[in-house]
């Protein structure tokens, strides 16, 4: 980012893996100007989530509206059902919802050595269309890179999302203390067939582009619930 | 719910609000069955968000697929944007990616004495349908009360998630040991003029129900993103 603009960094102090679209209402707020990395980009550490991040960048740190907001990249898959549960992606709707072009980027791997090199074409293509040609209003980019070299990516698709899933197994086990406690484990399943889809995409060694919205309405929905006749 | 069929709460031990669609995939989860009101239900208390009550009650606790998933009913609005902030709504958009008709229930009205009695007519009207109908593959619904009397409520309709964000105004003070830190705060602000919106109908004192998918994809930007040429 450093290459295309005046670099800001406002990110989480901690891990964020499956954080959504949380932000902090019940508890204070702490951000901390620190160095991370060389480079002429300013820094901060915030104690919120990755929504709280773009609200407090945008109104405290910034002052001001920038040009592009850009989250991540992430370490693992944002892809299909994945975005429900994202922080990475909660931070690009955030800003998008302030009207702030906005992109999410991960990478398929969630090894913390995972090696980003690869990702660094395709970011700055998608990062330096996005600022020329802009973005429709309400929607912001979910950006998803496979774990595979540069040699072997055919390219940017343009997806829509995949109908997946988790199946969910529980971990169960005891405390030292006897008691019963959880961990959340699953598979991930992909219901759907289309080669239109990001699932298909990444798993052809493409780069998939999904144009993601926040008006959650089903618009195609309301007529046939309105044949209910909820006022009778 | 006790009226309409055998109700089992899965319900979070702590406030949830401004939780987002976030799942617990870091730290462990405890569930314990408890009694909080007398009457037939079975009652659970679980330590993680409204979206892992979800998985854990439908993989652990009840081990099979229910008929319906209500969620809430919340102490304020859900309505416009504040769907993808609410707790409330994640856990019934939790229910319909497992393929469960859901419905989530708020009041708006903060207070923590708030007076939930006219609510229940509307919803027992609105459940009773959507068992009797069923649900449109991927959505639920989103509905709001008025915090008004039972007498000035016009009746119920289905709306589109009006164009709202929240501006906020952090409110910066400084701890005791001299540290700065925030609290989130901030001014909704219904940017939305249309008369089928949520807001609009709740503001003229109707319960508005809006049919929520989440298939994020902005499938009328697909064709404009294609134009970039992504790969040339």
């Amino acid at each position: 980012m450093n290459t295309i603009g005046d670099v800001v960094v406002v990110a989480p102090d901690s891990p964020q893996s499956g954080m959504g679209h949380a932000i902090t209402v019940d508890s204070t707020l702490y951000v901390e100007k620190i160095t991370i990395d060389d480079g002429p980009q300013n820094e901060y550490s915030c104690s919120g989530t990755p929504a709280d991040c773009v609200k407090l960048g945008i109104r405290e740190i910034l002052k001001r509206t920038p040009d592009l907001c850009v989250s991540g990249i992430n370490h693992g898959s944002n892809s299909s059902i994945n975005v429900i549960y994202s922080g990475t992606m909660s931070a690009a709707i955030e800003a998008g919802i302030e009207g702030i072009p906005a992109i999410g980027f991960s990478l398929l791997d969630y090894n913390w050595g995972a090696n980003f090199e690869h990702s660094q074409s395709f970011i700055k293509t998608i990062t330096e269309n996005t600022l020329k040609h802009g973005l429709p209003q309400g929607v912001v980019l979910n950006v998803n890179i496979p774990n595979v070299s540069k040699s072997k990516i055919k390219g940017i698709r343009v997806c829509r999302q995949a109908k997946a899933n988790w199946v969910e197994k529980f971990d169960k086990r005891q405390s030292p203390m006897g008691k019963d406690y959880y961990w959340l484990a699953g598979k991930f399943v992909n219901l759907d067939q289309g080669e239109d889809t990001d699932e298909w995409a990444l798993e052809n060694n493409y780069v998939s582009v999904v144009p993601v919205q926040f008006d959650l309405t089903a618009y195609q929905s309301i007529k046939q619930i309105n044949t209910w006749n909820l006022n009778d």
